[in-house]
């Protein structure tokens, strides 16, 4: 907690004025008018689910080649390789790292995988980009930070949101000054798949997710987004969580809902398991600057499928945005008509323009925000300078966000602001 | 802190069913369609600034007499009275009791006047309505309820946001059980009148306006809100609240402003003042039935002209209302399509349907706002079963809200969860 | 039709620029903080419906006087004045007429009655305020301008979507040439309160509302509103117009439906009538200036309970604007963000900003366009100088409506352009 | 004009009951969990400009296998296929129709060139999917259909925009009665890329274009949608249509605008000429089955980077769609609250899902309606019963559309109501 933050009531301004912020230019997809054939990487992924083919469709989209997927099994793996139409489906991740072929691997596996595989991909000398969290604990994403320095490697973490380009052009305005000093952030990131007793994945459970469950799964995303867009730290945190339904019915043999759930007309039989992670709740929160602000977080409200938001207050403009319309930027005014960005290449930012492929009006989803952030990870190790600041969420900001997650818990546990 | 509480993690389930809350139901005009002259009282108005001139429009829209008003001075009062078409000028509130017409007494004035004033009302033996919030201390409060209590008299507070009508739909919805068990509220109230440190008005300086600012101005509607539409209680927060201008450019002489800012061309001398209010600042809270959530609330926030926003996570369904689109009311579902609710009699429950008078489409206001209110007032004085459980808010409201801001200060400063 | 519009092929120009429209500035309420009783007037209402009682509560809190109210019978007029509040309920309109205090008498019957009743209030030496349409035929209406222009007094229609403040708003712009030449205007008028065969009113039958409906009722609002904003006359129309039912059940003995069908649980007996008069249709459209466009109309589109939107192209900018959000104006910009202005009297033009009386955030609404047209009304009256141009819909307007009108039926009919 | 549209007044009913719609079960992609490897086709694509790398990624992402690209001129092939990471640049069409390997060929050049070359690709015995407009005559189209008929291939046209998967769940809702019978369909496609008068692309000249531009660029687009969804055809049509800009400025050389226009900061020598295509213009309609319906078209709206957008009324319920939220379908109800379902393959018809591939909530764009368009196509092809109806639009489509123009012009200039 800063020093300067009174006890005595209301009073301390913020710290620090735009103008002394230090920070890097972001990074542009110079280029991104470059062949792909020069720039063409052979990229494996890792994990079959939900999440490991959109890294294969957007990984194609941003011109790599993909040279084969691993799933939990052998026969896991050929199934997969043969839907989506890849050469290779691995043993294993030792069958993959055994490929000489391969020059990065990307992880889409459970949590409590990501460590193990991503120290693995990093020592055998490959680029890696793993899924969100970077690993379980911070003191194996501390272990992590210094394997990716020692490897010469490239190293990302998939934290896509900020790949939708009205969030760069957020960024921009803020690192520009156009909105003044940042003052305040608040937001939300609200979903429905958990609102029964009766919904189920293996994310409820702490054992294989995490302790942390909404906070960790989508929270951190919105949190690593905002961080992202005021170019500042959060630096202390406040939280209260919410478990609402403390027992959930697990389908015995290991079926998980998502989305689809609402058409399975089978109902399998299921038991009673006590759920120890959290439904809901808030975090207050603390930027480096003094701003301040909230975060509303909840995987049980009824009607939002996948909602996060932000509004972030700046002593001349504010802006919102929602990923329910995410081509559009709101930019708030006081003395005059607010306005409503609509993405369009021609009226953003470089950095935006750049992760922007379509004209205005042809809005782009969230299959595009993986193919700009694999641009933009490809495009960097294409230009070959990696002491230049990247682009794109690393080892670094997984660390952060793994460690703001147990600010969380303990903040949570201990019903105190707790510094991060 | 509830018992039930667990410090261990996130683990403890909502307490009490719907099934369980003993909510009397709300009182509906069933007087609506009765001859106003039936009903007619003759009321003086007490305050000449922007909110009482608000109530002598909404009185007659509501079929009330309107006596005369009393500002704080003679000149004013008479200057006021012409200009808003009304028989009297009073020279003071002493004069306004001494008129025996007068059946009833609305006060608007600066909140440091409320206590003396809504005593000296009620001691005459008329009936009262106070502008929020009803004093600046809880032993006010406390004193006034038992002031009310001997009167006889019926004492409400004008907190009108509840008569949009779709806030009673929701709140009969929730009454009804049709969103299921509440579970989570989240939301906030945010303006931009106070974005600049060269914005000013009384209500900055604590000792006018008191030491809360915009948790007090508008925090508190949006918490009387959220509480009268889920039919529940808050018992604890936790707050974190910012001074972002600490010192703020006063007008010598007195000038405020209030949204026609910017249209001054004059620039008066200023001097430098210390504020000591909040800016903004974020409440996370607890409900009697084990909810939680939080409200974010900021008068800095540059295009947010006056937004007042809730979002309640049901077990069965949402509800979201916005007063910036107040004649919507969206109900979120899982398991189907959403639904936006259009204000409209013939859509909505009884008690929505009796304060809305307009067709569908027909979009209706803040002013109706207030007439709807004291045509609730004034129906429920004119029904005459004063045991009968008030559909406005009464000084019990009132207090709590004052217990509440209280509570909200002390868990600022001392950085802890408060029970309320 | 115009003789500058080619036939060959889409190949015309607007004709003149916005520099050469020769148009009077908008009169502003000038005298809106002078005091009511200076400016009062006795104004009488006829018409017990739904919108005889909105003049009533409209005229009180524009600050003038209320007489008495008269219906169909003197019954109704005695229950009517009971039920407002209003000393006097009339026998008849001879009776208002031989009421000596009466100055101003306010028309909002059935469309059959207007014609006669005006002409005669007309002749009595009062002034008028008419509903729409201001008469059956443009013959009616013909006669009617020659009789206000003989009378000496003030003569208005209540086309009271105009004074939404932001369609000021929007006309202030286009007269101050902000959007640059208007290209083109589109929009619609839907409604659903006639959506099935067993929805009945008065006004489907066309021997009581005339031979048009929907373009009548509600198309003639957005034509009326549109050629405000704009400054410029449709000239030519071209219309293709539907009777999606043909028959309809007609409740025997009289009951009709507006809004509150739904909840009726009783089914009175019933009649079919054949319907001769649209339920919906397109009306295409020329302005004086070149500019060109459509309407759609329609009365028969479920879920949309009253929305009227327009959307008006500059060579600049384009401005939109929709009913059901009133308080919002999109201002469509090129090469730049679009913005919304909300309804904010500190960023609106003195015109807009006179007819809205509440900060901005706080939502006006329907009976506040009636509020502000008869402020504007009296205000001309106040003022006193009838030469001056009319900030109020004037008979002149309510003829060139008829005449629009007829325009459209005869176009339908004969399957062509007409000129107005 | 059918018959039994009465031209005495507003007369005619619904022809048809939806009861009596005999239309084919729309075709689901049941093999969308086959491995891709089994169905994928070598694909080449002709055309190096916008659209053509749009088919190039849709295509990879629809698992097929795309050989090569062809331009203008063989340098343009080899620099497209190096930028795009193809194996083949081709020197001309009849170098790609000279290759074995290539199964299927897209065609995506500038109109003119459409009709020979879809014709050499049949004649060549490949499978074609060709840019919209199908041809620039009817006369064209009829021969292709002929030429289609006769190759015993599979071709399409790319009207890509009923690929959104909420279009497709508008038709399965229409199909399934859901909606009652259609009554009316309304709506618009604006822009604004052509908004200035030095605004110039090779579309504004007829030669290069065509006659009509707006509506056969755009409105094409919206007549094709609004068919698809209600099942029904467009039979009669009365135009009217505004060239705003009679002249232009060409850039000497042929630089063109799109979009990216604001962000040039050169400006090329221009030279102005004669503009004879539409800038805007209305078509009033009438479907097969009595409805009727308007459509507005413009490429001259500022702020409207590209929103098409329509709403449909029937009997029991209304739909509304825009292009700028394609994520949304508003549901009118008349009787109880109105939806909106968010895109979400769990709550969608079988065949809106099956070209829907993200969870509820994680929006789809314009890339994706390219992908499922494919995807569709190349799962007919696969599926290899070709009497079936086919679940794309075909050249019956691709013909329908083009005599839909060849009526819209002749309405326009003849000024009369024309049938199709």
């Amino acid at each position: 907690m800063p020093v300067a933050r009174g006890h005595g009531g209301p009073s301390v301004a913020l710290q620090s004025s735009a103008a002394t912020v230090n920070r890097p230019p972001l990074f542009t997809l110079k280029n991104c008018n470059q062949p792909l054939t020069m720039n063409a990487l052979k990229v494996a992924v890792v994990g079959t689910g939900f999440i490991g083919p959109v890294h294969v469709e957007a990984l194609r989209r941003a011109g790599q080649i993909v040279t084969g997927i691993v799933g939990s099994s052998p026969e896991k793996s050929a199934a997969s390789a043969a839907r989506l139409g890849l050469p290779k489906g691995y043993a294993s991740l030792a069958d993959v790292l055994a490929d000489d072929e391969v020059q990065s691997v990307h992880i889409a596996t459970p949590n409590e995988l990501h460590f193990e595989q991503a120290a693995a991909v990093l020592r055998s000398g490959r680029h890696v980009l793993c899924e969100k969290p970077l690993a379980m604990t911070s003191s194996q994403t501390a272990e992590l930070l210094q394997i990716a320095a020692k490897s010469g490697c490239v190293a990302g973490v998939a934290y896509n949101i900020r790949f939708y380009p009205l969030c760069h052009e957020a960024a921009s305005r803020v690192a520009a000054g156009s909105i003044g000093e940042v003052m305040h952030v608040h937001g939300s990131y609200v979903q429905d798949w958990l609102l029964r007793p009766t919904d189920y994945n293996w994310r409820v459970e702490s054992k294989a997710g995490g302790e942390l469950r909404a906070v960790a799964d989508i929270g951190t995303h919105w949190l690593d987004l905002v961080q992202f867009v005021t170019g500042r730290k959060v630096v202390s945190v406040m939280a209260d969580l919410r478990t609402v339904h403390p027992n959930r019915l697990r389908p015995i043999g290991g079926a998980e809902t998502f989305s689809g759930a609402a058409k399975s007309a089978a109902n399998p039989p299921t038991e009673s398991v006590r759920v120890d992670t959290e439904d809901c709740g808030t975090v207050m929160l603390q930027l480096d600057s003094g701003a301040n602000g909230c975060l509303w977080v909840s995987q049980t409200t009824a009607g939002r499928k996948n909602m996060c938001q932000f509004e972030i207050g700046g002593t001349e403009q504010s802006l919102a945005w929602n990923s329910q319309s995410p081509n559009d930027l709101w930019i708030g005014n006081r003395d005059r008509a607010s306005e409503t960005l609509i993405r369009d290449p021609a009226l953003m930012s470089d950095s935006a323009a750049g992760i922007s492929q379509y004209p205005g009006g042809h809005n782009e989803g969230f299959p595009d925000t993986f193919k700009q952030m694999f641009r933009t990870f490809y495009g960097y190790i294409a230009a070959g300078d990696f002491a230049a600041t990247a682009p794109f969420p690393t080892f670094t900001d997984g660390d952060r966000e793994v460690r703001l997650c147990e600010a969380v818990l303990a903040s949570h546990r201990e019903r105190r602001w707790v510094d991060v």
